[in-house]
């Protein structure tokens, strides 16, 4: 957990070999990444890892203990390769059972002569867990302690993670403002180390890209004062123009 | 490392607040992934961390201990919040200095004139380290021990990774293919079950996904010998045939 409590911590743990394969791009990080900086919660790091049950169950519990806030995707099908369910209730030494609000939720849904015993087993979910209504395909997720299961299917994920934000507790949101010059970063490296100086309570990125044959930077400004980050915007344009660098602003402080 | 040399792993280290914040969709994994899998290594996690040193250093020393080759992507250029470099030389307890040979590929690139304090910085690489080719923008990445340090650019890194690729030794490629169908992965789950307990030796996943509002599944069938992967897939179709269940092959095993 952070010790200072105006900032709020997540770690979000991807089960899946199909990411690790290469078969599969992950874009929940990001949609989940966005999310949560809405939320006023910051997302300290990301694990992607196998469908193996110790290396789900270690790290589970050190997440847990490390941030504010867990979420895991995928894994939560009825196949037998799913095995986040139970090895989460391994990771809280609970019992992984059938949940009875879950099963009703799954009759309602395939009815009771398609509600066969592989569709049964996604309503066996750790004791004590809460569920997450999945708004497709009616298997729910789960939260047990500060770890919010979802599925790895970018609609359910989506879903799912809809019904959880507004119930986060978060800080202020992190603001930013990005400007974009068609020029290498090495070329204004030193201006914006020095601008780091002079506004040590705003985040100073430098993203580099490579567009058209051409190296290109994004300068990201990031901090949850306004006041203060509409201030080093306009420090920075100052110098750009001082310098005599063309730019163009992505993304005005709000 | 893995006992079993048969089997070359690999981890990934993502460096980059850009990606923790959304912003960034990280489209690295999925190359490296592939890339590293035709070697025949697998790559067995991934972290996406910020840019922070003490996190780099305890990742590094991990990852390094842990598995076969590391590979780490972003923060080597040339401002301020680029402190991969150095942060890797503390890791290994080494130096961080000005490296001749880096500095002679700056200068052929940029010229005495253009080449500032701020680019010269991308000549500072850990003592020991060799340096890894940049083939879009000279700056190079550089390898030390069991970990291979990237640009996060894609076509820089991607650039780097096609120079590394040929000297990693690695196992037999996994080979896979890929089947699928336009029906909920819970009807086929339990066949999926049994077809695993047939074929112990193939990694047989089931991913379902979201498409015009159908829920359907691909099944990837995953495995070193080519045989017993002809094999398994074999038994699938027929039992998809038995099940008068529609598919498609994707990726015919080769």
């Amino acid at each position: 957990m952070s010790k200072n409590q105006d900032i709020y911590t997540a770690g979000l743990i991807i089960i899946g070999n199909e990411i690790l394969s290469g078969r599969t791009l992950d874009a929940n990080t990001q949609h989940i990444a966005v999310t949560l900086n809405e939320a006023g919660v910051t997302l300290a790091e990301v694990r992607i890892i196998p469908d193996t049950e110790g290396t789900i169950i270690e790290t589970v519990r050190h997440f847990s203990a490390s941030f504010d806030y867990v979420f895991t995707t995928g894994g939560i099908g009825p196949t037998h390769d799913d095995i986040t369910a139970p090895s989460i209730a391994k990771a809280f030494g609970v019992d992984w059972n059938e949940n009875e609000q879950a099963k009703a939720i799954l009759l309602a849904h395939y009815g009771p002569e398609e509600l066969t015993s592989a569709r049964l087993r996604m309503a066996k979910i750790p004791a004590g867990a809460s569920l997450i209504p999945n708004p497709v395909s009616a298997a729910p997720g789960f939260q047990i302690e500060n770890v919010y299961v979802m599925a790895g299917v970018p609609k359910i994920m989506q879903g799912m993670l809809d019904h959880i934000a507004p119930t986060l507790k978060g800080g202020a949101p992190m603001l930013c403002g990005t400007v974009t010059l068609d020029v290498p970063e090495s070329q204004i490296a030193e201006d914006l180390g020095r601008l780091q100086d002079d506004f040590p309570a705003v985040d100073i990125g430098s993203y580099p890209h490579f567009k058209n044959g051409e190296l290109g930077v994004s300068v990201v400004l990031r901090a949850r004062d306004e006041e203060n980050l509409a201030a080093a915007q306009k420090a920075l344009l100052a110098v750009l123009d001082a310098r005599d660098v063309a730019y163009n602003i992505d993304k005005p402080v709000k």
